[in-house]
């Protein structure tokens, strides 16, 4: 796989620290997760990756997982989305999912924003 | 609003029968529909239509709601998504939320790349 | 159990088919659906009838069930609800689960008071 | 609007720093919180405000979103339900909805009691 | 892989009309599905083929994908479970997703039995 | 009830924990989750009780509830698990509820297997 994986973009510099994270949970699912998820679902042509993050950013706003959430609207971000298309992508799920969990993932958006500008 | 709004584009000659059916169904539930989900949601700025309408089939998918699924996957192909686009879209789901609901999206792909045949 | 207990009202005359049906499906599901389900839950005080069959209504939306949700707008018409606050009901559900579970439930609704027509 | 519209007896006192809030989350999403869902859907006549908040509280139960649904067992207090309507709404969703999720929602009303005891 | 791999036990002679089906859908769908759900998860050791397909028994009604869930009600059959552990795995549900998934998924395991026997 | 119910295997010495617990959380609730899920559901024959709570744990995965999955996940291990079962249960998820319920489960597993080291 060439250094312009998925991965490589997505989690830059933090790509070996959640690597090597995933393995300690469990290593089939590490396996699996770069493997199938990563290496081969991620990995097709078709759909850019911007796309690709902002897909799993309202599926993940669906099953309600904040957490998860967080990480791929840093993932969009880092492929290319701006702040603004990630509030739209929030707010067009509106209509799809309902308030509750749009108003839980704009909270998450916030979280990440202010995380981001500490980083720095 | 313009000639050009999303519905125009999305449900083309059938708007007004898709719009009769609404208003036929509750005319409280056609007003928020069309003037809060469509007129409102869907003229908003920064992401293309295209881009709107796979966020829609993904969190359709994941609700597990098959026939509404098959209106936007239709609606996809009118923005401009390709037959490759929605199956790369369907297929991207797999990671978040398992076969099941991919090998359903993907009867109901089939099942209106049929009947868009039939209607030639 | 007295004779205005939930299931008389809820099913009338059909209580006797529904019981049968249930029982024929699996003897130990039917003992647990009138007995504990209600014969214990439906029959505690503090909510009326009618709005507890409301509640049924938008739990059945939310679980995306339009059969078992036509069965309980039947109930909910049967203890006492106007076809305006079955439709009110529906309608409130819209910001909590979004316009595709309320749009098939709406679908439910008018199958339901279509079909009550034809029986009289 | 008048002054006894929905937010003024859900919110009360806490009605603009829960309006300041949502607006700094994202002023989009604050117009639609407050135009659509508040301004218009709660608003609708035909349902009793108490009514449409126990109608929250399942379906929030049903989504799994402890935190709102703690905002909306608040609601409904204030809109006039009494504790043991509460515990008779969370406990009707037993046969619907199973026990994980009604354990979860008896945590986040005993936690609501306990901070408004402290409140006072 | 073996002749007694999970599929020609829960497929049997079923399994290349099953195959070609999936690959007539999607051929990237069904390479997924037949390498890594079936040729990957399914063949790892550590639990019996039995106790696999009631596990995707109770995930299958939670999603509420009745058709699927027959397909794996029919799967354990052929690995061994009897009607009677069927019925148990179902009933065993309810206090976990309440009786509208479980009525649904005992609709689903009469009709399965019913078309077992015509089969013969 | 024999001194070899469920609960008794499954809660061990924090039986009586657990249940002031829930007495203290709604006296009726506890009577139904101890009467009719655990007295009746759960003492049924016909599977054994690791099975059951392997059930309950790929139940609990796809709510999205990952508090009441570490209950079970421990109970599975009182009732007989290994490490090793539950870590095959978790994974055999994946094809059926995705990735993101289950690596949310391992976390959880890695939890409560921490919890249990410093319990001796």
């Amino acid at each position: 796989m060439s250094e312009s994986d998925a991965r490589t973009v997505l989690w830059g510099r933090q790509r070996e620290r959640i690597e090597d994270r995933l393995r300690d949970l469990d290593p089939d699912l590490a396996r699996y997760v770069l493997e199938f998820a990563y290496g081969e679902v991620y990995e097709r042509p078709g759909l850019d990756l911007k796309t690709k993050e902002l897909l799993a950013c309202v599926m993940l706003m669906s099953l309600g997982n904040p957490d998860e959430l967080k990480t791929h609207l840093r993932g969009a971000l880092r492929a290319g989305a701006s702040e603004e298309e990630l509030r739209e992508t929030l707010l067009f799920a509106i209509p799809y999912l309902g308030f509750p969990r749009v108003v839980g993932a704009m909270q998450a958006l916030r979280e990440l924003l202010e995380a981001r500008k500490k980083e720095r």
